[in-house]
């Protein structure tokens, strides 16, 4: 059986993109704001892309706002990709060892998602129970694209910064060839000092698109070590023009033609 | 208008207490597995001590599991609490900006808890969107009760641990005095020194109990400073005896006389 990391790199070589397309879908910013509308635009999204989308991530901070009925359109939303890309879990969890297991049963077991955020300010054991479930993946936060990244992030510890510690405990935990790291598109300099202690860790690149990082760095180096970069767009792509599915479509289109000429 | 901190205050010595009851409840080990048996039986162990407990901490990995079901069960809780106690929901979010907003919103609005626990390591620009919520609490992590706090919590930065970074952070955006920090009970001189930069926030204190922390120390450190300590029991609570309601009923009446004769 292939661990999380080839089906990831396969898939995203069998569709020619490195395109993730965040679901960030707040009910309220569309036209009509009943969840069964919600629900079926973003069905919409997916089946407008799927073609040449290898993977979407669901940020669940925008369905947990909508209670139990956004829990349910967040197991429905899995359900209806149903593995034909990956999806991402963005719900960067993270607790003490036996919550993390509960934590991993439902993001892997009830909701039955490919893959997850987690945060690792808790550290080993607050990890390890997601990368128990070996065909899955867990993409520990390393270096966000957030101001809020110079707090503590950014800080050296023993010489290095943060964000280095993390990665090299991130690549020690890879038993299972399932773990992946969340680096910002923002800072170019740092991401290729992460890469040189990242080795073929995939990467889960957010800051490209509205927040204005490099495209084009994000994919080169995040692609060094025979590695797998994940560009995501959320916004840059849900609201593109006037928000129709043509509109998504396009901009869909418009995000792999530059991802593709780069590769 | 009373703030976050000063209502907890309140509580707390309105029950003359500072026990925490941390309601971790898995249908599985309960002796009928139904969700309306555990409905019942959480609204039974809050019947049975909302008398004399004045906060309740609700593990949102153990309710995420069930689903949407769970999640409907996490808004009863608190509905059925309905301000009687602080209820803390303990989920330990932490993303950008905008979506801690949607987290805050889905916490505090949908499901209306009176505070949250967030992890700081996206830093502050991910916390202040809950913070921005003036009645309502953050406990922000902070020197956690297992292993992995050893991973970064631990660490020096400029001569200073991770987490009395992470506590200097905190106070600085005590605006509204609603913010509080997680402070793990299994190390007391780490709590002195926590305490000497914490000024008066208050403490949400795990690992008493079922993990073998010092009730006195936490209770002791933790009430200086005119502050609040809250001792988190679960396990050591809820699985109490045989399990019955009598039989947690006795346990938090046992925590309770600890806590009393430490005050």
């Amino acid at each position: 059986m292939k661990t999380f990391s080839e089906n990831l790199l396969n898939m995203c070589k069998e569709k020619n993109n490195r395109l993730c397309i965040g679901l960030d879908i707040d009910n309220r910013k569309l036209k009509n704001d009943s969840l069964s509308y919600m629900e079926g635009f973003i069905k919409d999204i997916i089946d407008s892309t799927v073609d040449i989308c290898p993977v979407y991530k669901i940020n669940f901070a925008f369905y947990e706002r909508l209670g139990s009925k956004g829990f349910d359109i967040l197991y429905k939303i899995s359900e209806y990709i149903n593995h034909r890309s990956i999806t991402i879990a963005d719900c960067k969890r993270g607790d003490i060892g036996n919550s993390s297991k509960y934590y991993a049963d439902a993001v892997f077991g009830t909701l039955n998602y490919d893959s997850i955020t987690v945060s690792p300010y808790m550290g080993e054991d607050s990890i390890s129970p997601f990368c128990d479930y070996k065909n899955k993946g867990v993409f520990i936060l390393c270096l966000t694209s957030n101001q809020g990244s110079e707090n503590f992030q950014n800080k050296v510890i023993d010489n290095e910064k943060l964000y280095i510690h993390v990665t090299k405990l991130a690549k020690q935990m890879n038993l299972n060839n399932n773990i992946g790291l969340v680096v910002g598109a923002t800072k170019t300099k740092k991401m290729m000092e992460i890469k040189q202690h990242s080795d073929s860790l995939p990467w889960l690149i957010p800051g490209v698109g509205h927040q204005g990082g490099s495209m084009e760095d994000s994919i080169r180096i995040g692609s060094l070590n025979n590695s797998c970069p994940i560009i995501n767009v959320s916004r840059g792509i849900i609201y593109a023009g006037n928000g129709t599915i043509e509109d998504i479509r396009l901009s869909a289109e418009n995000y792999t033609k530059q991802i593709r000429k780069i590769l």
